[in-house]
This record gives structure tokens, sequence and C-alpha cells, in this order.
């Protein structure tokens, strides 16, 4: 069988790099097409190399999306909104599979991606790691299953640095409970516990926020009821892990027909 | 809506009356209906008290189990492989559901516990917690789900007097986990690593036991690839939840088609 | 060597019966002295139990202190602020050893015990678990010896009835992290955060709160520095470790010199 | 007050590049004072470049220990055991304080540098991550506090590619848990635990094993009694820790009398 050829948009960058060594990692079911980085870029022209042993791919940073889907099976990327829409109607136009890390597109945006998949597979995500996807999706099931003799609790853990609280993540798995019991996240969430808060509220979903270190993510759903807890847990070392969802995606996506996938579809997660 | 009349056979034992104390604190979707235990008790004719309160019931244990299924919706059965091929044989003769939580039959009991199914339902489980059930079937799942990036290692943690290991329950997370991927679990286990062991090998799956205190039972189920952890854990606090799973297992077969279910069913996990 | 003969103020209640299993448990160096409840109780008279077996102790609940105190080698008091005071007084007067779990002494009465201290060996604590008192003493020894390139933040877990938040040991463990950083708590707590928090203030103390269930009571103490973390927890599984730990200092105590003591000196934690 | 020279030897390896990077990230105390690699290495003559940032640092790659002793307040040396024996005897000759970080160093060799110790004061440790030392020290003053009434067990994870179990570092915590009760590790520990065990045996130290994914190494020492457990545990994410470790100690040890010391003196973690 032969292998799929990836390109990769954006390829000079700290995610595009991250995307190349993932490419090269798989390299029994991948191929690395070639790679584009913005008009602007210092690196244009450019050898690209392995990001890991240094070792030069042959290729060269170029700076022509249309000339990269020519030759790509799946493109992935990590950019702009207003280059991810450009990206995605080349997309349809070639018939190219495309895999969309792109985060912040206003609402007539993400429609403009949605007409696109008309034309062929686009794989769009807020966050490609597997095992984030999994965590939100079992959330949902367990939610599903469980009454509210368990209260649900969700915990997360990042760095020093991180600016909001809690975590988009920690929201996501927040929102996936809620989704499972049928109830909006809004009308139920516990954010914060101070002082005299009372007992807490039957069918409520708490969230606690640890800050230390340099944590790149550690999240935990906890289901505690009287004298037994189920904990669901996720966490993560190092943010490769993104890269390799999306190449994971893109291997996926090959070949697949014309449509909006998500990470679901992509982990071959259905609903129980 | 009226409530499910519940009889508990072998009610005067240590489990019998854990649940009892179940069924009470249901008191909203269901009765007791009434207690048996074995003629040679002494606690024949001994009024039935409310294990938590100390508050009589106004019923008093009994020694026929005949007359428990002719007044009981359904009947609870934690008593010994002989005594629960007669009940299965009653149930079905009475149209009574019947939850089994005895363990060690044999295959022939087995044989005749699903014969007696075609004539009642009948839930029979090895153990009847909520969660530890939910995890063996979330274990086979996320097995099936990832691939062998993800190195599959089962932890478990129980009291000093536990005299096996690792446990019945550890063993079966790891059978969901090779089911899951295909694969049995014989073939793939590292049961224990000491000394110079090599590298892991692929696909693997390990196992770790810790013994101390108290502890009722802990497991975790850890998928480790690299730079990213799931974890799915359950701890148990108190042996009351066996009971919670049985009553629960109880108010769900009320009412169901004659068959053989197990605890899946009640929790409506189904297989993604 | 002769036990210590424990004699139980308060003995009818539920700390009270909590505290007689403790020391039967301990049969071979603490004896039961007798027990005393209030008197206007209706145990009074009544015989005194083994609340594990049922079995007699041969012992009668009795309503007079003063003979208990005569009896006794140690006596311990888990009863009310003005009783506490009167036992203090009644153990310096006869030479006995006072273990006093009391809470909630006003400042006038905390002196009275002091003053008392000067005529026998007396224990006070807030909270006799061995296991949670060590985790202190830990948190203060660590945090003297990180510098703050180590984030600390406290994490507890409670059962769903527990009004307030974070916990009274949380506190506690914040304070003796605070220590020993030789700062104040309340300069550098975050009890929360929830929104757009900026990122963490180096040296400050995070608090994260969980509910759920019928958890006893779970603390951990992370330390978090880029690339490493350290945790101490502790995880109570039932309110009996309290009793466990009056005993420990009640046969810690007897012998001892006349004085006030704490936990920390019955563990034997001196201070690094 | 001036900063703390520091030289490096091995400069150019992985974990000298590492040392490097850490002097330079701590250059408000620390200054780097040049670096030395071996005779026949290719970077011998080549800038020493910031592994951080890239920049120049304006140095360059020596191969004359004895120039850089000349200049330093303290050398680190993570080099081979011959190596380090010649380092030991010119430190002392210099009057240089030295971080060994060798391994693997025969008796006589550890003979030679416990005689430099007389001539400066040399740091030798086989693990210099403050966190693992501390949890170390911790065990052994924890299992000194606490009776046998608590079960201590030794879990460590590492990665898939660790051909040995347990890890160094679960026995070097073994051995602090034995030594705080006065015993003898090989008397009482349970390696591993498979089939029949019986129950466990009071004093006895157990082990457990997990390995997966690229792991870099997680310890937790549990103190587990009835109803209760006490944890402490290490998690490195990255052996910049270690590195970190060898920083601080070089720190600690400008200006120190001669003699030997551990990482013990440079926490300042004295016994209780």
């Amino acid at each position: 069988m032969s292998r799929t050829r990836i390109g990769i948009l954006g390829c000079a960058g700290r995610m595009g790099r991250t995307l190349i060594a993932e490419v090269l990692a798989q390299s029994d079911r991948a191929e690395l097409a070639g790679g584009v980085d913005q008009p602007a870029s210092p690196a244009l022209g450019k050898p690209i190399l392995d990001p890991v042993s240094g070792a030069d791919t042959g290729l060269v940073v170029g700076s022509d999306p249309h000339a990269l889907f020519a030759i790509s099976d799946v493109v992935i990327d990590f950019t702009c909104p207003t280059a991810s829409v450009m990206h995605a109607q080349e997309a349809a136009r070639t018939g190219t599979a495309l895999i969309i890390g792109t985060t912040g597109l206003a609402a007539h945006e993400d429609a403009e991606v949605a007409r696109a998949s008309a034309g062929t597979a686009i794989v769009q995500a807020a966050n490609f790691s597997l095992g984030v996807n999994l965590l939100v999706a079992l959330t949902e099931q367990v939610s599903r299953l469980l009454n509210d003799d368990f209260d649900v609790e969700v915990l997360e853990m990042h760095h020093r640095m991180k600016v909001d609280a809690p975590s988009g993540t920690a929201l996501a798995l927040g929102k996936a409970a809620a989704a499972g019991r049928g109830v909006d996240l809004e009308a139920v969430a516990d954010r914060v516990r101070d002082g005299i808060t009372g007992a807490r509220t039957r069918g409520h979903i708490g969230f606690a926020t640890l800050r230390g270190g340099n944590v790149v993510g550690d999240h935990t759903v906890i289901f505690a009821a009287d004298n037994e807890r189920i904990e669901l847990s996720h966490k993560a070392g190092d943010r490769a892990i993104f890269a390799r969802g999306a190449v994971a995606a893109a291997l996926w996506a090959h070949g697949k027909p014309a449509g909006q996938y998500g990470m679901n579809d992509v982990l071959g997660f259905t609903k129980a």
C-alpha cells in the first residue's frame, strides 16, 4: 500500500516543525510531500530539515499553497483563520483532504469551511490530542450512564503561565458531562467554592483548578457516589501530541468521501 | 408509579443485611417484600430491623423461598450455588425476576440458570458494583480505539489480607483490554517484572499489585503513549456498593422480558 | 510491662464508642478503665459493650468523672468546652494524664487548660489523625527546604454535605506551607481561580476544592517546579482514625512529665 | 554579592549542554566560567552556544581541565570514572569545589574521591534531582515515625525502554523505608506478587512496577494503615531536573569547607 503524501502549511513555525517531525516519524505510512510558509517568512527557499536528527529532507520551504495541494494527498493547516478559509477552498477545488487545527474562526469563516467540505474531506478540531478527545467522549458517555447519585467534578492542572481558569478543555469536559445528562452546563456549574458554601447541590458539576510548574495539561473527571469513585484522566507530557493527532487525522482522511469530520470520527468513537 | 417489591434471600447474613439497608434507602422506588434465611438460621422468626436505624420493619425472617417469590416482584439471591439453582427454577415458575450474585457455580449449575431464564428475567454477575462494571466496559472500548502505541498497564491495590494477586477484577480488566485488541490475555500478560527484564514488548499488558491497610479495592487502567497518558480508575470505599448495584439491577429487571442479563444491560452500556 | 488504663469521657456518644472500640483493639497495651457519660444520658448504668463484637466488657456507664480519674492512668475527653475545663482541673488534681479532643474552646478556656497542664501531662489537638498531623508537619518542612521555584498548591476533596471550603485541614496545610517560607498565608493565598486570572504569582499558595460522594477527606499538597512535582497526600477512609490517634496519644502520655503537648510531640516529629 | 563562576566538564555532550542551559538560566547567581570536552571531541574550539536561544556565549569549547579549574569557583563533572578521579585531585590541588554526577565508580575510585575531599568541598550523588533526594529523605523519616500498622509500598512508573525493575530509585526508597525501621531491605522486600501469595506479612515492604510510554520517572511511597493512607510522590517531567540539582549543588558548595557532601547537605535536610 502506498504511503499518504502529506503537505504542511506554516511549515517553518513551531507547530509546523513539530508536524514535520511527526510525519517523518510515521515514515511507514506517511511521506512528507512538501512545506509552505507565509510569503514574508525568512525561511522561504531554505532546506526543510528533520527537526529531530537535523537531516536534510531534500525539500525546501515553498511559498505557494496551490503547488502544495497539487502534490499532496492531505494537507495540514495550523495557520490563521483568513488563510484557512482560502486553504479550504483550494482543498475543495483540488479534491485534496484537509486537516484544520486553526482556532478562532468567526462564524462566517466556519461557514466557508463547511461549504468547502462539500468538495473534499475536511477534519476540523480545536484540540487534536487523541487522548483529550477520547476523554471528552468518555465523559459524555459515562455521564449519560450514571445518574446524579454520582457527583461530577472536573479537576485540571496547568503551568503557572496560563492566564485563564478553568481551562478550555476542562470546560469542554464539563459541557460533555452536562450533555450526557441533558442539562446545560451554565445552569449547573460550580466554578469555584470559597467560604460557607452550603452542601453541594445534587446534579451540579464542579470545577477545581491547579496551577504550577510547567505542567502541559492534566485533566481528571471524577464521578463520586457514596463509597465509590470513577475517575477518568488525561495527562499531557508534551505538545507533540497535538501533532500526532493531526497526522493521525491526515492518515484517516486520505480517501474519505467529501464531508465535514471531527476527531470523534477519526477515533471511531460512536456514542453508546 | 408503584414501587418494586424486592425480596431478599439469605437476609440474615452480612450481605443480606446490607441489601436490606439498600432497599430501605431506596424507599421511593423500592419496597422490602420480605426476607428468608436458611432453615438452620438462628434468625428465623425474629424481626427484620433496619440495619442503619435499628427500626423495626414489621417483617420477620422467614424460611420459605416459595412464599417470598409469591409476594415479590424481584428477588435478590447472594446464597450458594445449589440454592441459587433452585431459586432460578422457582423464579421461572412464578415469573418473578431474579438477581443472582452467588459466585462459584459449576458449569452445569450455570446451565440450569440459563435454562430457567427462558421463563423470567435473570440478572447474573460476579461483581455488582456499577463502577467496576463500567470500568471493565470502558477498558474494552478504549483498548479497541487505541492502537498499541498506547501501552496498557493494570494497577490495583487491596487490603493486606487479600491472598491472591492480581485481583480477579484486575484480571477482568486485562481480559477486557486484550479483547479490545482482539488478542488473548494469556499471550500478552506481563504479570510481574523483576530484575533485568529488557524493554517492554509492544502490545503486552502489564499488571502491578499493591497491598496494604484495609483498602476495599482500587483499580486503574493506564494507557501510556509517548507524551500522554489516559487513566481510568475505580476506587471502592465500602462493600455496600455491591448491594447498591444488586438493587439497581432489581429495579431494572422488574418488568423486563424473560432472558439472561448482565450488568452491562443494567448499565445500558453498549459496545461502540 | 503493665497496660495503660484508659478512661473515656462521653463514652456513650458516637466518638466515645469509637474510642472504646480502639482501646479494646489495643488490648496488649491498653485496658479500658471505665466510661462516664453526662448526667442526663439515657445510657447511665447500662453495660458498656464492645462496639465491634457486642461482647460485654463487664463495665457499666458511669456518671462521675471524679471516680473515673481515680482509676485511670489517662483519660480521653471529646466532650464540650465547659466540661473539658473541669476535666483538666480534675486531671491536674489527680495527676492523671488527659487527652483533649474537644474543639471550640474560647481563649479563657484554653488558658484554664494551659494552667492545669502545670499539674499533669495534657495533649490537646484539633485533629487526632496521625496521618493528617504528619502531613501538616511534612508540609512545613518541605516548604522550608524548597524555594519558590516550587509552586505550592493544596487540593482537597470531601463529601457532598460539607458546608465550608477549603477545609480546615487544607487551610492548616496552607498555613504550614506559608510558615515554612516565613510568610503569612493571608498575604499569599489564592483561594479560588475563575475567568481571566493572569499568570500565577511566584510565592503564592493555591487552593482547589472538590466535593462529592461521602469522601471522608483527601488532602494533597503539590510542590510543582519546572519538570518535577512533589506531592504529599493523606486519604482518610473512616473517622476511626481520629480515635486511633487519641489512643496513641494516651499511650504516649502515660508517665510523661506535666506539661502541654500536641500531636507533633506524640509523633516524635521535630522540625528539621 | 558576586556570582558563582561555574565550569562544565564534558560540556559538548547531552548532559553538558543541559548543564550550560541551567547555568545560563540562573544568571543572577551563576556565571558560566567555561567548558571543556574530551581531547577527541569534534566540538573543540567551537563556540559555546546557549542551548535554548542559540545565542553565542563568547566562550569556546576547551580541552584543558587544568585551565578550567583555574578560572572557576566550582566545576561540575558528569564524565567517566577515570576522568572524575583526576578531576577530584585537580580540585583538591586548586581548592576549587567540585560536583560529581558520574556514576559507576569502583570502590578504589570512590576512595580517591574521598581522599581528595580533604582538600576541597566535593558533592557527590547518584541522582541530582532535588525532588528525588527529598523523597528519599522524607521516606526514611516517615518510616521511622510510623510503626508497622502502616504497610509500606513503593510504586514506580518508567518509559517502555527501561530494562530493569524495580528502578534504582525505587530500591533507594525501599532502603530508606527499611532504614527508618532499623531493618534490612533484603529481609523484608516483597519484590513481586503473583498467584496465591497469602496475606501480606506485617513489616514487609512491597514493590510494584509500571512500564509505558516515555515516562521519565514517577515514584510513590505509600504508607497504608487501616482507614488512612499517606502517599509521598515525585514525578519527573524532563531530565533537565538533574542539571538543575547539580547547579544548585554548585551554588551551595561555593565557599564551603573541604569535605565530602551529598544532596542531603545541599537540601539542608537533617534527620528528625
